[in-house]
C-alpha cells in the first residue's frame, strides 16, 4: 500500500453498551484490508476525536504507514483537496524532487535544484574532509535542509505529510549529521544501516508536523541509499533469470541480482567516465558538448553543443562515444595510443604530453582548444576496462556468462546518455549489452517515488539484507580480468565477434 | 522481558569490509536471544556513536521493549548505578507510586500521596462534571501530572526511563487530557481503548527525555486500566480451572476467568460496602473504628480503632464485620430489620427513622453517639445481594457451580481488609469463597508493577480482547438472582449449609 492513505469512513453511532469507544468506532470503520494491521491513533487526534466524530457522520482519515504498523495522524471533516507526498534524491550535484499528489495518485511536479553543498567543494570527498570539524558538519547539514526546506515549504509546506529521500551514503551522513569521520579513514566505517522511519521534527523538515520522513538505508560505503533506492525500482529479483543493475556516477557501483540473491561490486570507474578527469570537462550545462562525429571530407570533428551555443568543453556523455569515434576512424590504436600517422594532423604537444586537437581555439567560447590527451585515455581505458571485468567477475561468481543475463540496467545521469554502442566497441559492455540495454534514467528518484506509492519497508530491508558484496582488493582474478580488458575491446577478441566484424567492415580500415 | 534492559556489550571493531556500519557492531554484540527484535537507534544516540564506540570496548546497552520493537535508546561508558521505573496505581483517592530499579532488579520504593482531584471533588462524577469545561479538563489534567511529576523528579527524574500507569477510565481520560463529555452521558462512550506507548515528552512527564510511558488500556466505561492491571498481575487464564477476580471500590467489578474466556460484570455495589453511605461512615484514619465486638455481659460494643484513639466513626472494612455481628448476636433478622425486643435496649429515633446505638456520645471525639440506621443495613443487603448475584450470573453463564471456583482472588484496598468469614456469613460471598479467597493487596499498582518486570504487550491486548462483558440492564435472570439474595444470608439457605450450622449452633440463638 501507499505511504499514506486517504479514506472516507464513515464510523458506526455510539450505543449503549461495554466496549464503547471513540478509537474502536474509527478503527472499525476502515476498510477489511488494513484491519490485519496495528492502527496507533496518535494522542493529540485523541483529543479531537469525540469532537470530530460528532462533526460530520463521513470523515477522511489519514493513515501513514509505518515500519510495523499504521498511523492515523488525522480525520479530516471534508475530503482534503490535496496530500502530498515528496520523493527526493539528494545527489551530490543536484537534488531531484517528485511532488506526489495522493488524492489523485499522480506527480504534480518534478523538477532539481542544485546541491548547495557545492559551494563547500565539486568532490564528495573535499566536502567529507570539510565535515570532520563538527561545527562543519552542522552547516554541512543546515545548507542541506534549508535548501530542501526551502522546496518543501514553496511546494506544499502543510499539506506534505510523508518524505521518501535517498542519498549516497555521504550525503544520507550530511542530512542526518552524523560523523562523517571514521567514513573516510581506514577501516571507512558508516554510522548506520537501517534508519528508522523519523517524524517531520525530529529532523527538521518544514512538513506538516505529523509528517513522517523515509530515509532509504545504506548497505555500505560505497553502496548508498541510492543504490538501494534504484534497486528497490527496478526489483532484480522479480524479473526473469538474472540482470545486471549498473550506476555509474564517481564511482561504478554494479549489481547481479536473480531471484534469490544480489551480488554487488563497486569500483572508482566513475571519474574516468564522468568527464571529471579530463581537462577539457565540464558538466552538462550550455556550451558542453554532447557528441562528436568525424567529417572524413572535412577532416575535422563535428561536434553538437547543448543549447546549440560555441563550445567551452565537452561533458560525460561525450566521452566514450568520442574516444569509441576515435578509434573506429582509426586514430586510436587498441592500446588507447594515437595512430601517429593517421592523426598527425590533429596532434599537438601540451605540457611534455600528447594531446589530440577536437576543436580550434577559433571556434570555442573561450578561445582555446579543446583536446584530448593521450594519458587521459589511458586512464579511462583503466575504468572501463575495471566495468568490463567487474561484469565478468560477477559472473563468474554466479557461474554464468554474459548470454545468460537477460537485461543491463542502465541508471544514473550518466546512464542516461551512455551511447550503449560506443561503450561495446570500446569494451567496457559486453557485446550482449547492446540489445539488452535498458536505461533507467534517475532511478534513485524513481526509487524515492516508487516508496510513496508502496511503502514497502520489508522489501528495502531484504534489499539491503540480500546484498552480498565483493570485494576487489581481495580478488587476485579480478587483476587478470582487468589486464586482459585494458585494450580496446578486449585482448580476446573472441569474447567480441560483432565488434570485430564491424571493425574489419569499417571504412576507416579500408582506407 | 523487562521494560528497559541494561546489558553489557563489547562491539566487535570495525574491520575494512563491505558493511561496515557502527549501528551494526553494536546491534550485532546484543545476546542472541534479542536478535529476533527488530532494534531501533534513534537519531540523537546515532549522532554520538562513532564517538562513543571509540571511547571505551565495554559499553552498557539500554534498550527499551516498545509494542513491536525494542528502541535502544543510550549507551553509557561507565556502568550506570542506578537506571529507574517506576509503576504507577493512579487511584481517584491516593496515587500509588513503586520505584524499581533495573540494575538491582529491586523494588527500591513504595508509597502513596493523595490524589490532588480531591480537591475538585470527593467522588468521581463531581470531577467528570467539573471536567466537562475544556480548560477545567486542562487543569485537573495539570494537576494531575505535577503530582505526579513533583514525586518523579524527588525519586529519580532523568534516572527514570519508564513509567507504568494504571487507572479507571475517568482517571486515564484525566491524565491524558481527554475529553470526557460524552463518557458521562449516555451511551457513555470513552475515547481509547488501547493507548499507543507515548514518549515522556509527549505526556509531559518529567523523566528522562529518551523515556516512554505505558498507559494501561481501558476496556470499557466501567472497566479501567486499574482492572487491566490488576487481571494482567493475576493472570486467570493461566490458573488452573476457574477463577473469581474481585475489584470492589467504588463500583464492583467481577471478573470470571478461566482458560480461554474472561467474562466481566459490573455494579453498583461499591458505595454500600465502602461505607460511603452510612451516616457514621468515615476514611479509614485515625479514630475510624476497624472492627466492633459484642461483649454479651457488658451488653455493649467493643471496639478498636486506628491508632487506639477515641473515636469518630467506623471505616467500610468494619461494615461487613459489624452488620454480621448484629445478625449473629440476634440484634438483626434475616430480611435485615432491627430485632425489636432484643436490641430495645440499643435501639432510638433518629430523624424518623430506626437507629442502632453502637457507641455512646460520652466515648467519642465529638460527643455525638456511633450508630447504624436500619434504611442502611438495607442499602446494604441491596448491595451484598448484587454482588452474590453477579458471581452466581457470571457462574450460570459459563455452567459452572461455585464448587468449580478454584480461587477467589479479591482486589483493592477493601479487598485487602474484607472480613470474608461474615461475608460468607451475611451472604454476600458464598461459602466456597472461605477458604479459596485470595486477598490481593492492590492487585492494580502490582500489575503495573509487573509490566515494568515483564513488558508484555501483547498480553495485555489478548485481555481487553478476550474480555467479554455482561450487561446487568439486560438480563432479567439477574433480577431474579437479587431477589432470593436480599435476604441473610440468602433466601436458600441450602446453598449456605455452613452458615445454617454455625446460626444453629451459635450462642446468641440459644441464649
Amino acid at each position: 500500500m501507499e505511504a499514506l492513505k486517504v479514506l472516507p469512513i464513515k464510523p458506526e453511532p455510539a450505543i449503549t453498551g461495554f466496549a464503547n469507544f471513540e478509537s474502536e468506532r474509527v478503527l472499525s470503520a476502515l476498510p477489511e484490508e488494513l484491519k490485519r494491521f496495528y492502527v496507533k491513533i496518535e494522542l493529540p487526534l485523541l483529543k479531537r476525536l469525540p469532537y470530530l466524530l460528532r462533526e460530520r457522520e463521513l470523515l477522511y482519515a489519514l493513515l501513514i504507514k509505518e515500519e510495523k504498523n499504521l498511523c492515523l495522524i488525522d480525520l479530516f471533516p471534508d475530503k482534503p483537496q490535496r496530500v502530498l507526498g515528496c520523493a527526493i534524491d539528494l545527489g551530490s550535484t543536484t537534488i531531484a524532487f517528485y511532488i506526489y499528489d495522493f488524492i489523485s495518485q499522480q506527480v504534480v511536479k518534478e523538477f532539481s535544484i542544485e546541491n548547495p553543498q557545492i559551494s563547500i567543494g565539486q568532490d564528495i570527498l573535499t566536502r567529507l574532509h570539510f565535515a570532520k570539524k563538527e561545527e562543519n558538519l552542522k552547516f554541512i547539514q543546515e545548507i542541506t535542509l534549508s535548501a530542501i526546506n526551502e522546496v518543501l515549504e514553496r511546494e506544499g509546506g502543510e499539506e506534505i505529510y510523508f518524505v521518501s529521500l535517498c542519498g549516497n551514503t555521504a550525503m544520507t551522513h550530511f542530512l542526518l549529521g552524523l560523523p562523517v569521520n571514521y567514513l573516510i579513514v581506514e577501516p571507512y566505517v558508516a554510522v548506520v544501516k537501517w534508519i528508522p522511519l523519523l517524524k517531520a521534527c525530529e529532523l527538521g523538515l518544514k512538513i506538516n508536523p505529523k509528517g513522517r520522513v523515509f530515509v532509504f538505508p545504506l548497505a555500505g560505503t560505497y553502496f548508498g541509499g541510492d543504490l538501494i533506492a534504484g534497486l528497490y525500482e527496478v526489483e532484480l529479483k522479480n524479473k526473469e533469470g538474472f540482470s545486471f543493475y549498473l550506476d555509474v556516477g564517481t564511482n561504478a557501483e554494479v549489481v547481479l541480482g536473480g531471484r534469490d540473491f544480489l551480488l554487488a561490486c563497486a569500483g572508482a570507474a566513475g571519474p574516468a567516465l564522468e568527464g571529471g578527469i579530463f581537462e577539457c570537462g565540464m558538466q552538462a550545462k550550455a556550451g558542453a558538448i554532447e557528441k562528436f562525429i568525424f567529417h572524413p571530407e572535412k577532416k575535422r570533428f563535428e561536434y553538437q553543443t547543448i543549447d546549440g551555443v560555441k563550445p567551452v568543453g565537452f561533458c560525460g556523455s561525450a566521452v566514450i562515444q568520442l574516444i569509441a569515434e576515435l578509434f573506429l576512424r582509426g586514430f586510436l590504436t587498441p592500446e588507447g595510443k594515437f595512430e601517429r600517422n593517421r592523426a598527425k594532423d590533429f596532434l599537438f604537444e601540451k605540457e611534455e604530453e600528447i594531446a589530440f586537437l577536437l576543436v580550434s581555439g577559433e571556434e570555442t567560447q573561450h578561445g582555446a582548444p579543446i583536446y584530448i590527451k593521450e594519458s587521459e585515455i589511458k586512464s579511462f581505458l583503466r575504468s572501463k576496462g575495471a566495468m568490463y571485468s567487474i561484469l565478468s567477475l560477477l559472473c563468474e561468481k554466479v557461474g554464468i556468462s554474459f548470454k545468460e543475463v537477460e537485461k543491463f540496467y542502465v541508471a544514473g545521469t550518466f546512464g542516461n546518455h551512455i551511447d550503449i554502442k560506443s561503450a561495446v566497441i570500446l569494451g567496457m559492455l559486453p557485446e550482449e549489452a547492446l540489445f539488452r540495454a535498458n536505461p533507467l534514467g534517475n532511478a534513485a528518484g524513481k526509487g524515492a517515488l516508487k516508496f510513496l506509492r508502496k511503502a514497502d519497508y520489508e522489501e528495502v530491508k531484504k534489499i539491503i539484507d540480500e546484498i552480498t558484496y565483493i570485494e576487489l582488493n581481495v580478488e587476485p582474478r579480478f587483476m587478470e580480468l582487468l589486464t586482459g580488458a585494458l585494450i580496446i575491446p578486449h585482448v580476446n577478441m573472441d569474447l567480441f565477434p560483432q565488434v570485430r566484424k564491424l571493425l574489419e567492415e569499417h571504412i576507416c580500415f579500408k582506407l
